[in-house]
């Protein structure tokens, strides 16, 4: 079985100078999760335009299933993510009549005119489809190039969710064939270099990603989150699995070092 | 005047699968930026030895003046950032005293003996030097390479933000020679779309950073946090423009829309 690979570039200034938190890389990373992706890279860059190009060859080479973008979509000046792809992957931008159509149907619905900032919107890389943005003006766009799906969602929040959700409903064309489970307790008292050897003992013997999250502080007041999570082409398998080891787990720390998991 | 480049990289699975939102890389990007660096990228990956050493190989092709990185140095088994970047580079690892001495100095003041987990965190790359870590036990980690001046800070927030800081007192050889100013406003009732062009037409003039972030809905409830930042080698010369800028700015705003900004 083969894993669907994902890779998240965030594209905004903001980010990168670290004035915004990136909450879209962290929605779409879990999103991605969720559905059975593995997502392997999460990269933030700033709206230029040799580094969007830059990045989307480097990401490309990495070959992934699917590429998913944020950010630079708008009608503003450094709005350069569709400009840059096009240009990096020789597509160049045409304008798209559906996409023009969705822009078209929201301003005039307000009484407003096509400018040339809204229908710079409208403008996709050639082949590209748009993906319906019901919280804003931007569409999103789709896709493929060397056998590689992009998803380019606008950045704003609820406009991103939006269109990702879309996608997955409506264009989606890698459906990994696994699915992901998790369940997580929370133990105090014992440190994580305490742990270290009973979880990498544990790990051994069911291949789960198994990890400490550190709540307190170590030497002070310990305090330890286990995450216990994997994928699997079968449900039932993941879930047993996951539980099997969970309920292990927390009778090798009972045992060890007298304390009950939360 | 050169710009001193830095890129930011974060490894931990949780951060990938979108569990953990990713605020050490804006803490990092905002304190680098702050102090004169132009942070080009913030990449996430995995607790995946190939990937990391990819990472780190990649990292390294963009040149910049200094990469910071975050996680993987911790007393567990998935904590392999040292590992990976003693292998990418052949600098392997070895026993470093003095953070031996940090280690084992913490851990005895409770009466805990040196476990192999716990040495784990003493092993750096040959020709490192350990950075204090005044929030918990790992050091961070220092070095050079090819002229890069790198520093590996541990995961945990409080613990990254303590390395972080001491390594700008202490360590940092890369003195940015510029100074970094912003300021913002906000104004309601005009779209991005509107405020597109004067943005356009200002961002000329000054070769300043001037970005619009909108907070409500386009055609909704509109509103906009206005951006102006840049740099400059002169503290009064970059404070100046960036207020001549935003006085412009808002004179031309109110002028066009009939609009104050708050």
């Amino acid at each position: 079985m083969e894993m669907a690979i994902a890779e998240i570039i965030t594209i905004g200034n903001e980010v990168v100078i670290g004035r915004t938190i990136n909450t879209n890389a962290s929605h779409i990373a879990w999103r991605l999760t969720s559905i059975g992706f593995m997502v392997k890279r999460i990269i933030a860059i700033r709206d230029d335009e040799e580094d969007i190009k830059q990045t989307i060859v480097d990401s490309i080479r990495k070959n992934p299933n699917l590429i998913v973008t944020s950010g630079g979509l708008g009608p503003t000046y450094d709005d350069k993510t569709l400009e840059s792809i096009g240009n990096a992957l020789n597509l160049g931008l045409e304008i798209n009549q559906e996409a023009l159509a969705m822009i078209k149907e929201k301003y005039s619905k307000k009484g407003l005119p096509l400018t040339e900032e809204r229908e710079k919107m409208a403008y996709l890389p050639h082949g590209a489809m748009p993906v319906r943005n019901d919280e804003g003006i931007a569409p999103g766009v789709t896709f493929e190039y060397k056998g590689i799906q992009f998803l380019c969602t606008p950045g704003v929040p609820r406009e991103m969710e939006n269109v990702l959700e879309n996608f997955i409903l409506t264009h989606l064309k890698v459906k990994p064939n696994v699915f992901y489970y998790e369940e997580s307790f929370t133990i105090k008292g014992v440190g994580e270099s305490s742990l270290a050897s009973v979880i990498k003992e544990i790990v051994k013997k069911y291949n789960l990603y198994v990890k400490s999250h550190p709540k307190g502080r170590e030497l002070l007041d310990p305090e330890l989150e286990i995450q216990i999570a994997g994928s699997s082409p079968s449900r039932d398998k993941i879930v047993d699995l996951v539980k099997s080891c969970r309920k292990e787990l927390e009778e090798k720390i009972k045992e060890k070092f007298g304390v009950s998991p939360q």
